[in-house]
C-alpha cells in the first residue's frame, strides 16, 4: 500500500518536512493547512518541490464546520470552500478532509448534512476535487464513522466519501468491524494514529498524545486488516499530533514513522487469512506473501557489551563476582568473561576517554538472515564493525537509546573462538556451562538499558517491530532527582527481558544502565564476592526494618539480608533477592534471584537503589 | 495556621528536604515513609535533624489497606501497624494517615471498618499515636471524606480522626461545605493540593498533576475557609505529587510552596466575614484581619526596560517607530524612550556581553507600601539596584521567568525627571501624552514574558499572588520546532495584560519575549515606519489568501494588509490588527490595534509570526 504521513507529524518548516517525508521513503504527505499558511513557498512552489522530491499531495487538510448548518451560514461554507478549491488547484491535490461540524453545527439531521454534503460535491467536482468526510471523536453531532458513513450513502456522490481516523474510531471504543461494510472505493482516505489508553477528554488526548502505531494501546493491525477486507487501495496515512516528535530532529522522525507504518501493514496482513493476501489493483506494491516481512523472534541473549577506555575497574567487579576470563580477541583489544551462560565482552575499541557504558548488546534469533532482513526492511540503521575475513561477521542495528543490537544464531556462535580459550565455550549453549561453579552464575536475567524521555516511544517500537519483543505496562520508579519511568520489553518466553528506563526530562547527567545476572544462590555469590573484597551497594538500616514490618520474615533471613545488603521482593507467584555492585561509569551489575513464578524486577526496591547510588 | 509540607512535594534526600522545608520558613513536615526507607538516616538521626532545624515533624504517611479486610488480613494489618508505631515513637510523630483500603477490601461495611480503626486505635492509643484517616478518591469502597466521617463516628474512638485532602475531595467534585458538620478537633490534618481540571483517572491526575494551591482549577480558599468555619486548627500541610517539582532546585520549590500557603489562608480568610477572624486557640498565628496581606491590585505599566550591551539596534526601533528619546538618566547609563503613555527604558547598566531582553516591568499599584510588603510577605525575592539619595527608589521582586518586576505609585512618578529632559513628561498620566503624534503610539497593550516549562506553575503563582493577576485559559501555539504554551495573566479591569510564553521542552535558545505597543491607527504607524526604513517582519501572501477565505475581507482592506504585513483577527466582538517589528537579541516590539470589545490577542496569528521569525 501506499505509505503517507501528514506534515503535522514532523518538525520544521513545509519544505524540510517534505524532504524528510521523501528521505524517509514515504510516497507522499498530506498537507496540513497551517503548514502552508505560516510558509514562505506559494502554492506552486510547494507542488514543484514534491513533484522533484518524489512524493504526492495526497490530501489537503482540514476543512471544519461544513455541515449541519442554517442555509445562510451554508452560504459561507460554499465561499470558504471554493477559495480552498482554487488553492489545491495549484496545489495539484484532488482530495479534501472534511471534519464533521465541531463549532457551528446546529442542525442535528442526517439529511441536512448529506444534503449539504452532496452541494459541496457539485462545487468540489467542477475543480476535480475529491470531499473525504471524517467523524471527529468530539465532532458536535456526528462522532461516529458508522454515522458519517451512513451520511456518505444519503449524500450518494461520486466526490463525496469517508475519511477513517483510527484515533477517532479506537479512542471512543467504537468497533471498526464495520468498516468492511464500505465499500473500499467510497473509503477516500485513511489516517493512522495509536495513542496510550489514557482517560482524556477526546480533544486533549488527540492533540498531544497520540503515537505513532505500535507505540499505544489500540490495535491497528486489526484496524488495517478491516481496511484491507474492506478492499480498500488508497494510501495509509498518520497523522499523529504529538508533543514531542513537533521538537525532535525531522528526519530520524520521518524514518521512525515509516517503521511504524511497515510494522502495521505487515501485521495487518499476517491477521488476513492467507487467501487473502492477493495482489492489490491500487497503485502501491502487490500484496502478495513475499513482500510480507520475514518473520523474527529473540530467543536470547548472546553477549553483553561494555565499552570503555580502561578496563580495570569493570574487570575487577567481573573476577570478584566470579567470572572467568576467557581472553582477548585475536584482532582487536577486547576481552570477554564468562560464567555459565552470561557473556559479558569488554571493549577498549575507540573508546577514547569513555567511561564504562553498556554499548551493544548480542540477541540470539532463529534465523540470522531473516533477522536481518527484517531490521534493515524497518529501516533500523546498520552499524558497521571491521572484521577479518576469516572471523565470524556480525550484523547489528542501532537503538533509538543508542545501544548496538547485534544478531546471532548457531552459524555464529563460534565467535567465541576468537578469543584466546574461548574455543572451549562452545558459545550459544545452555544456561549452565560444565565449568560454572556451583551456586555461581549461570546467565544473564535482564539487560537494562536507559534513554531520553524524548526517545520513548521510538525506542518501544523499535524493539517490538525490529526484535519481537512485547512492552510490558510501565512503571515509575522515584528517584531523588524525579521519576525514572520504566518500560519493560520482553521476549513471549521471557528469554529476553529488556527494561528501558527513562530519565526525568531535566536530568542532564547520563543514565545509569545495567546488566542483571542471574544466579540460583545470590547469597552465596555475594559472600563470596565479599571475601574478595567487593562491597555490594550499601542498603540503609530503615529499609530493613519495613521489609521486616511489610513481609513477617523468619529473622535468621533477614539478618542475612541486612548483613549481605542484599534486597527482597515476594508476590503470590515467588520470590526475588537481588543486589547492586558499584557503579562504574555510567554501568553497573546486578545479582538477581528469582523464583520461577515470579515476573517482576522488585519494582519496590528500585527507589531505594537510586537513593543508595545518589548518595555515592 | 502552622504550615507544613510533605517531603514527597521535594527532591532531594531527607535532609535536603529537612532543611530546604525550614530554610523556607515551614512550620512542619509530614514524613512520606518512601523518603525515611530509602535513607541513610536512623529514624533517631532525622528526630534529631527536626529538632535542630526546628521544624515538627507533623505526619507519618502512609499507612495502607488497613480496613475493610477479614479478619485473618486485619491480624496483619495491626502487626504492620504496630511495628511502625514503635517507628514513630523513633521520630517523635504522633499522627499517622491512614488511607481508606484500595488493594484488600473486601468489606464494604461502615460498621466494619469502623470497628476495625477502633481497634486499631486502641492499639495506637498505647503509643500516644493518633490516626488520621483518609478517603482516597480511588478507595476500593470508600471514596468520599463524608463516608470516612460517618466511619470515624462509628469508630467514637479518641484516638480516630479524619484526614481530608483537598484532592480527594474536590476532583470528585463534592461539595466541601460538609467540613463544618466535623467538629475541628476531630479533623487530624489537613492536606492541600490544587490540580488542572483535567478528564483524567483520579489515580494518574493525583500522582503526577497536583501543583501548589493557586496554580489548579480548585476552589481552595473556599475549601478553606470551610475548615476555618469547622474550628480546625491543625497545620494547613501541602501535599504535592508532581513530576517536575521532583525535579527542581529543592530550595526553590519550598519557597514557592510556602508561598502558595500564605496566599491560599490570606485568601480564605478573607472569604470569612469579619467577626470570623477572631484570634484562634492554636498553636499558629493569631486570626486576626491585621495578619491579612496588606490588599494589592496591579493599576497600569509604568514601563518596560530592555536591557542590552549595544542599544543602537534597540534604539532604531524605537526611533522608527516614532516614541521619542527623552535623554539620558541622570546616574546611569540608562536612555528613556516615550510614546503617549508608554515608557520605554533601554539599559546598558550590568549588560557586558549581553544581547537585548525584557529585563524588567514597572507596575503601577494604589499603593507602593502595601503592594512591597505583600510581595515580601509572599517570599517574593527582592531586587536591589542602586540609588542615589536624591533619587526615586524604587522598589523591585524578581519574577519567576527572571523579569525584575518594580512597584509605582503617585509617589514615585517623579522617576521620569531624573532623566535629562524628561521633566516635562509628569509620569503616569493618561494615556494621550500631550506631545504624542497624532496616530502615533498610546501606552502599552501588553507585555509578553517568557520562562522555562518548570517554571510555568510557580510563575502563574507569582503572578496571581504578588501583582494580583488573573489566569485567563491557556492556549498552545504549534511553532516550527515545538508547541509553545500561552497563559495569558490579567488585572481585573485589563489594563495589565501579562501573556506568558512557555518554551517547547527541547528547545534550548532562549525564548523569545515582546512588548506589545497600543496604537489608535496601526496602519498609519507601519506606514511611516516602513518610510523611515523599519521593514516589518514579512508575512507570507498564502497567510493574506487564507485570509481572505476565512473573512471575506474588502479587498482593498486585504491589499493594504498585505502590503504592510499586517496581521487580522476578528470575533463577535470587535477587530484586532497587529504587526512586528524584527527581532533584536531576544526580544520584539508588536505593535497593536484592538477593538474595545476584542478580548484576544490574534492567537491564530501566532504560528505565522514563530515560523516567519524561525525563517529570520
Amino acid at each position: 500500500m501506499r505509505r503517507s504521513i501528514a506534515t503535522v507529524c514532523l518538525s520544521g518548516d513545509l519544505a524540510e518536512k517534505l524532504r524528510a517525508a521523501a528521505a524517509a521513503g514515504f510516497d507522499g504527505v498530506e498537507l496540513f493547512e497551517p503548514d502552508l499558511v505560516a510558509g514562505e513557498m506559494s502554492p506552486e512552489e510547494v507542488k514543484a518541490l514534491a513533484d522533484r522530491l518524489g512524493v504526492t499531495l495526497d490530501l489537503y487538510q482540514p476543512f471544519r464546520d461544513a455541515e449541519g448548518v442554517t442555509e445562510p451560514e451554508f452560504a459561507d461554507v460554499l465561499r470558504r470552500a471554493e477559495a480552498k478549491f482554487r488553492l489545491m488547484q495549484r496545489l495539484g491535490i484532488t482530495t479534501m478532509l472534511v471534519c464533521s461540524n465541531v463549532a457551528t453545527a446546529s442542525v442535528d439531521d442526517d439529511e441536512v448534512s448529506a444534503g449539504q454534503l452532496r452541494r459541496l460535491g457539485d462545487l468540489a467536482q467542477g475543480y476535480r476535487v475529491r470531499l473525504a468526510y471524517e467523524a471527529l471523536a468530539w465532532g458536535r453531532f456526528v462522532d461516529d464513522y458508522r454515522r458519517s458513513w451512513r451520511i456518505v450513502e444519503l449524500a450518494d456522490h461520486p466526490a463525496v466519501g469517508i475519511c477513517l481516523d483510527s484515533f477517532h474510531i479506537l479512542s471512543r471504543g467504537h468497533d471498526p468491524a464495520a468498516i468492511e461494510d464500505v465499500p473500499g472505493d467510497k473509503i477516500f482516505f485513511v489516517q493512522l494514529a495509536d495513542a496510550p489508553l489514557l482517560s482524556l477528554d477526546y480533544l486533549s488526548w488527540s492533540r498531544h498524545h497520540r503515537v505513532f502505531p505500535g507505540e499505544g494501546g489500540f490495535d491497528l493491525p486489526g484496524f488495517t486488516a478491516h481496511l484491507l477486507r474492506a478492499g480498500y487501495t488508497g494510501p495509509l496515512s498518520l497523522e499523529v499530533f504529538n508533543d514531542v516528535f513537533r521538537q525532535t530532529d525531522v528526519h530520524r522522525t520521518a524514518v521512525h514513522a515509516l517503521r511504524s507504518l511497515i510494522w502495521v501493514e505487515d501485521q495487518a496482513r499476517r491477521a488476513l487469512p492467507a487467501g487473502a493476501q492477493t495482489p492489490d489493483t491500487g497503485p502501491g506494491e502487490a500484496l502478495d506473501a513475499s513482500s510480507l516481512l520475514p518473520a523474527t523472534a529473540a530467543t536470547g541473549i548472546d553477549f553483553v557489551e561494555i565499552r570503555c577506555e580502561d578496563p580495570s575497574s569493570v574487570e575487577m567487579v567481573l573476577d570478584r563476582l566470579g567470572l572467568t576470563f576467557r581472553g582477548v580477541h585475536r584482532s582487536k583489544p577486547v576481552g570477554l568473561w564468562t560464567s555459565g551462560a552470561a557473556r559479558i565482552i569488554v571493549n577498549q575499541q575507540q573508546a577514547h576517554g569513555a567511561e564504562p557504558h553498556l554499548s551493544a548488546v548480542g540477541i540470539t534469533v532463529p534465523d540470522l538472515t531473516a533477522a536481518t532482513v527484517r531490521a534493515h526492511r524497518l529501516k533500523a540503521p546498520p552499524v558497521h564493525r571491521r572484521t577479518l575475513s576469516a572471523e565470524v561477521a556480525l550484523e547489528a542495528v542501532l537503538a533509538p537509546d543508542g545501544t548496538e543490537i547485534f544478531f546471532g544464531d548457531a552459524t555464529t556462535a563460534a565467535w567465541v573462538a576468537e578469543f584466546a580459550g574461548g574455543s572451549d565455550l562452545g558459545g550459544t549453549e545452555g544456561p549452565e556451562d560444565a565449568d560454572a561453579p556451583t551456586g555461581g552464575i549461570t546467565g544473564v536475567d535482564h539487560v537494562n538499558l536507559s534513554g531520553a524521555w524524548e526517545d520513548f516511544d521510538e525506542a518501544v517500537l523499535f524493539y517490538t517491530s525490529v526484535l519481537g519483543l512485547t512492552a510490558g505496562s510501565a512503571t515509575h520508579v522515584p528517584g531523588p532527582r524525579g521519576l525514572v519511568r520504566s518500560q519493560v520489553m520482553t521476549s513471549e518466553d521471557g528469554a529476553v527481558r529488556v527494561p528501558l528506563n527513562v530519565s526525568p526530562t531535566l536530568d542532564t547527567g547520563p543514565a545509569l544502565q545495567h546488566v542483571a545476572l542471574a544466579c540460583p544462590d545470590l547469597r552465596a555469590v555475594v559472600r563470596r564476592a565479599r571475601e574478595r573484597g567487593l562491597v555490594m551497594l550499601p542498603v540503609p538500616q530503615n529499609y530493613y526494618d519495613d521489609l521486616d514490618a511489610r513481609f513477617d520474615l523468619d529473622p535468621e533471613l533477614l539478618a542475612e539480608l541486612r548483613d549481605l545488603h542484599v534486597l527482597y521482593d515476594r508476590d503470590a507467584e515467588g520470590e526475588y533477592l537481588n543486589a547492586y555492585c558499584p557503579t562504574v561509569g555510567q554501568v553497573f551489575v546486578e545479582l538477581v534471584q528469582r523464583s520461577p513464578g515470579y515476573a517482576g524486577y522488585g519494582a519496590g526496591n528500585a527507589p531505594v537503589r537510586l537513593a543508595a547510588q545518589s548518595r555515592r
